[in-house]
């Protein structure tokens, strides 16, 4: 499978994003992974992994970089060689089944807003699905940023595909879906939470649906989906984030003043724990929330990403991108995909078909 | 000082409501908490504290109780003797400076909404304040949940208030105002956000505000007051406290593991550590979050209060029913006082003049 990269999105770029790519071509022998962004600069950052497979990472110029502080819509207008344009360009293309980018993530929806063929067909607009621990296991939070001006249409539509994301990815069964609200009673919330409710009410998924959920609720588990415009998403995901920094540096410190008094051993034993505890919240472990809604498909990174994130971030395209997923969401929201059309650019109609059935 | 609490606002109520009114008593020689409901009920509870200081705990008899799960609108329109309305009553009629309540949260604001009287002069909306636990101490949230269909007006007043509040409350010198949104450049988030930034950088208080600010910032104390629509403050309040309760039920599953391997002691001393720094991002710690924007004070509290977050919220009422908090709010938000009019009832308006100078 041929997956493009932004090599040059991120806040660290292009270093980390090629070491991350190397890793994952070593790591996965049916990959490539198709390198795109300004050729010196990736290779000289190949170059310094000699034990790279360079026939599976091909590299592909584009000569302009869009800034993380870049206003989207102009920088996609100005800068018309620029990595992540050139990356939906491979996409749309068919050659390649996936992008990947830890750039400007609005320049990112952007860009795919800007070319409607990369929709799947029946989806209004892609949202940005994010994984949440909880009691039950990983949870499905969507939209955590690509639609800052959701209508109650596009809240449901999460709601489809997210549970389908649940389903073929997480392995859920039925996953339930919440509406995240500021109570649990019907009426709470503004004009779109009770507009949401009442169309998942008079659909063929309300018996999925059970209703608002609390913030609380998100790491209880009982629904496996919570659905929510790009604006609060986003705000919940990068204050989950700052949590767990905080929370885990309070402990560190404590840790550090309480180490001296515990007998031999103990302290490091504990401080180890932690680590690896923590590191089960970190956003490296998923690599990036895959944008959902489009033929293919595209993961969206942390700026800060790391080898490991995009090593993560890879592995997950490479397992989003088969047709099953693409082709329930297509057939669950009602559309029929046109002849000749595949719901993955580059897979066979006869196979989307088969999939899709 | 003499206080109004709702005896019968919250979970679990009047039990522990009862409970943290006695305590507070106990603690605060110059506190009258005037308990407000079922008057038999709470009578059987405040015979059960043979120590309670009776003559500091009057009953005002209330016969109805909006619970939990009733539509604030409606209950208020149809329990028109409940123990909610009745506090406000006697804020309004100047015979308590404050009010407490642990109830429907919806029900305490539509109370006071619909008694305009009860409204700062020059004030659009009340708004609710948390405080989260940050890097840099104590910070300020607001709206956490009093409006859920904020105007950019809106959020500029919480600004103010939250700003007057962290000075006067917290202590925090020149605190700096962020607005919550989903990256730090000017034109993100959506037209609430960017009318926002517009009113503050034509404001006076243009040099105290620094513009947008993300989820992961809160924790990093940066900006000491951050505000946001009720609906994004509510989730995030409620995720918030979700996290930390999933958190520190992870650590103890992962020290009950431990433990075992430890030498002897240190587990005791690592889980003891563990439960003095939970207890710190607790909200009982805090009591409540204050409604501002209203004559005298109000502090509207969790719903699973135990005695001490009621004791703690009557505490943090005393110390905001002073008149120098409302004074500055009404002086910055333009608005000139009534003459005879104080800002907190029972005032006298030579005192309030003098606050607000």
């Amino acid at each position: 499978m041929r997956i493009a990269l932004d090599a040059m999105g991120g806040d660290f770029a292009p270093g980390p994003i090629v070491a991350g790519a190397v890793e994952a071509a070593i790591d996965l022998p049916e990959l490539t992974v198709v390198l795109v962004g300004d050729a010196e600069k990736v290779e000289a950052e190949l170059a310094k992994a000699p034990q790279a497979p360079r026939d599976r990472l091909p590299v592909v110029h584009a000569s302009q970089v869009i800034g993380m502080e870049d206003k989207p819509v102009e920088a996609l207008r100005k800068k018309r060689d620029n990595s992540i344009s050139k990356c939906w360009g491979l996409l749309a293309a068919g050659e390649v089944k996936a992008v990947v980018s830890a750039g400007n993530t609005g320049a990112m929806v952007a860009s795919a807003l800007f070319n409607a063929k990369m929709f799947l067909p029946g989806v209004r607009r892609p949202g940005i699905a994010a994984i949440f621990p909880s009691h039950q296991g990983p949870i499905v939070i969507i939209d955590v940023g690509a639609n800052m001006n959701a209508k109650a249409e596009d809240l449901y539509q999460y709601g489809i595909m997210g549970s389908i994301y649940a389903e073929e990815i997480l392995g859920v069964t039925h996953p339930r879906i919440g509406l995240l609200n500021v109570g649990t009673e019907d009426e709470k919330g503004t004009d779109l939470t009770r507009a949401t409710r009442s169309l998942f009410a008079e659909s063929p998924w309300a018996s999925r649906f059970v209703g608002n959920v609390e913030g609380r609720d998100i790491y209880e588990g009982h629904v496996r989906v919570v659905i929510c415009d790009g604006f609060v998403g986003n705000v919940l995901l990068k204050a989950g984030e700052g949590a767990v920094e905080f929370l885990f540096s309070i402990l560190r410190e404590e840790l550090a003043r309480m180490l001296p008094e515990l007998p031999g051993g103990a302290g490091q034993k504990v401080a180890g724990s932690l680590g690896r505890l923590k590191s089960r919240f970190e956003y490296e472990e998923f690599g990036g929330g895959p944008l959902l809604g489009i033929r293919g498909a595209c993961i969206i990174c942390h700026g800060a990403s790391g080898p490991r994130a995009i090593k993560n971030a890879l592995r997950v395209a490479h397992s989003l991108a088969d047709d099953r997923l693409n082709a329930r969401i297509v057939e669950q929201l009602g559309a029929k995909l046109e002849p000749g059309e595949a719901p993955t650019p580059g897979a066979a109609p006869s196979e989307a078909g088969t999939a899709a059935g």
